[in-house]
């Protein structure tokens, strides 16, 4: 096992939580200074994983491998906390443990792990902010996510966890999960993304058959950005303890809604006009595709070339995980009302919105074009709108390529603007 | 696996920072309200085990079971920013990455775990705050500690983590790890304390073959009241992110020390004084036993009747974990230095010290009297002290007696005062 585990099998995450624009507000637009302390350390097995695969520590198995995988909602808690006590609505905190668990879950599916997932929780509470009925609430939402996946046939196992009382430390809330995973290694899905294949973008809006009500599509990423642009400066004064004191004024709360405002959903899937306030749809949580990756990945595992989780770097998160290609995003989902109202509230250029937000998709599945219609249909099954949003084709380089009916926008390596 | 994936099969550890005094600094001096929301969760496969312990969920072993546990640094976070701050000595934070690892592996270690584990971290900064230097001084005590442990036959591997730049939820920096094991049922060691057992403390204090430093004890309990009674006001006009801006000013920084002030440590182990800083005693990495323990649980792992990880609650831990015993604590170690500056700094009552701090013995070994010799003797080779504290008497109801220097004090079932 020396070898296995050696320390240097290690890599670190540090998740992009918004862009340049949003350096002002505390959230790295590069992380070279941390890059660079973390240099030394590799990526596991497979490399080119969209996650770190570890050997199989836990059993010693030469055909298994170990996933361990931490992640949190990140600043998402935050408008949960705006939310709930401008309205009382302890509705909002099962879906901030959901946003924690997925954003863990859905990464690993793009490995080819869909079931049999171990989770801890870590939850850090300011007690003068927060009491027992939301850290309930927020626990209520584990266990019923899980359940709910386990009616799928995704089985979850829930370890526990620590809830610890730092409100020297933490705001609010920091709600965060750690996934444990071992699997076979023939069934690890490892990005191999090459000219030829198509992309088939499953929908991060609308409503899911194992969703409750109508998914705005946020994830958890770009929640700094959206929550300060969006909402109100009145939220500054009644909630302080909701953002940074340290942030320049001129960031903090610089849109004109607020939270309990109702705005008109013209769900491009259905033509029925619904109402929602603007808090609850960006608190939408963050969606899975567990269910339908999993039977996707049943019938297709072995002719999926790449599954890639659009989180952050949004439209260009695939250029991490490419050699010599360029990708066309040319037929894109219609833009979901939630990332219209975030351009509008922001004013933000469209090519920084397409790298800071999912824009309509949170799934990618690059595969040959004759599989992409089998795909689309299980998808749909489950509710998910999927559909051929672009294809890959040979380059020198990589460059991915969205055409949208807001302009056409290139990005090369590593998502930085061209 | 529809048993052992019952989401029941779950608990919540909620830990206590502090005490009633505390009440006001937000830290709970009682979840009944958390409890009652997770009081339908069990306890895994053995409800007397220090740990939960779940089925062989990863590997579907009869024969095994997994641990997946999850701590944090809790506010030690916030004493390393404020000395970092003052001196620019960037030294304290790998000691933050071995208080949040130390917190996971000391208590698995209870439950007969020392070796094979997989360690994955949660860091969460203020990035307006906290620059790179620090990420990348936490990782490097991490990697650092992993390489010591791993000289001592511990073999710990990393698989990472995720860092994540959300200062409108973190005032600062908090560092927690998630910690994954696999083991053989045969070799957990689940409490079970008998009356006639004698009691071997092992010291928090003094200076460890593996410590590079005197340590003055501390772990990661009872830091906030810590750092507010020993520093100083002058700390909180400086650094009002280091704590929580609601607390009424009568609980913040009420001491009278400076951070860089040094005070003499006449450790009871030499005759040496020795000169160290308020700020680096409180700092001290909390000691890991591993090394220590699973020599120990080698030669007697089926004698010892308990391990107890003496964290929140103090000396009165263990009274969670016995039944119908009176536990007699009458030859503990002399006072460290540390825990009396707390103590006269604060003008806390004994009782309450004895339960908020380990006062000298962080880990409690029962077992029969005739093997404690070579168990001290087994300690003392790795150069911590180790002396029979105490033993347990058959009783009715549960009982912790602390007959010290300071006086008699008696305790009853869960912690709680007579």
């Amino acid at each position: 096992m020396g070898k296995v585990s050696d320390i240097r099998h290690t890599t670190y995450r540090f998740r992009l939580k918004s862009n340049l624009k949003y350096d002002a507000r505390g959230v790295s637009a590069s992380k070279d200074e941390v890059h660079a302390a973390i240099k030394h350390l590799d990526k596991g097995l497979y490399p080119n994983a969209f996650c770190k695969i570890l050997p199989d520590l836990a059993a010693g198995s030469a055909r298994h491998c170990n996933l361990l995988h931490a992640d949190t909602a990140g600043t998402k808690t935050s408008l949960a906390y705006l939310y709930w006590r401008e309205t009382g609505d302890l509705s909002v905190w099962p879906g901030v443990a959901q946003d924690a668990i997925v954003m863990n879950l859905d990464d690993m599916a793009c490995v080819g792990c869909t079931d049999n997932i171990l989770l801890s929780s870590t939850i850090g509470r300011n007690k003068t902010l927060i009491p027992g009925e939301v850290i309930a609430a927020v626990i209520r939402g584990t266990t019923d996510f899980v359940e709910k996946m386990r009616e799928h046939g995704v089985n979850i196992h829930l370890a526990g966890g620590e809830t610890a009382d730092v409100g020297d430390i933490v705001r609010t809330i920091d709600v965060g999960f750690t996934a444990f995973a071992r699997m076979k290694r023939s069934d690890v899905l490892v990005n191999n993304i090459r000219p030829g294949d198509v992309i088939v973008g499953l929908a991060s809006f609308g409503q899911a058959t194992y969703e409750d009500a109508y998914n705005g599509g946020m994830g958890s990423n770009g929640l700094t950005a959206a929550r300060h642009d969006v909402l109100s400066k009145i939220y500054a004064e009644r909630y302080p303890e909701s953002f940074d004191p340290r942030l320049p004024d001129e960031v903090v709360y610089t849109g004109n809604k607020k939270l309990t405002e109702s705005i008109e959903i013209r769900d491009p899937q259905s033509s029925i006009p619904n109402q929602i306030t603007v808090g609850k749809l960006i608190l939408s949580p963050t969606r899975t595709y567990l269910p339908v990756l999993q039977e996707i990945l049943n019938q297709y595992r072995k002719k999926i070339h790449g599954l890639i989780h659009v989180t952050g770097g949004g439209q260009t998160k695939v250029l991490k995980f490419v050699k010599d290609v360029h990708i066309v995003k040319d037929n894109l989902f219609e833009l979901p009302p939630l990332f219209r109202l975030i351009r509008e509230s922001s004013g933000t250029d469209w090519r920084e919105m397409y790298q800071v937000f999912n824009m309509g998709h949170r799934m990618e599945i690059y595969l040959p074009a004759r599989y992409a219609e089998n795909a689309i249909a299980i998808a749909e099954k489950y509710g998910i709108e999927a559909r051929i949003i672009g294809k890959v084709k040979r380059a020198q380089g990589e460059k991915v390529t969205v055409k949208s009916a807001f302009g056409k926008f290139e990005f090369i390596g590593g998502g930085s603007s061209v």
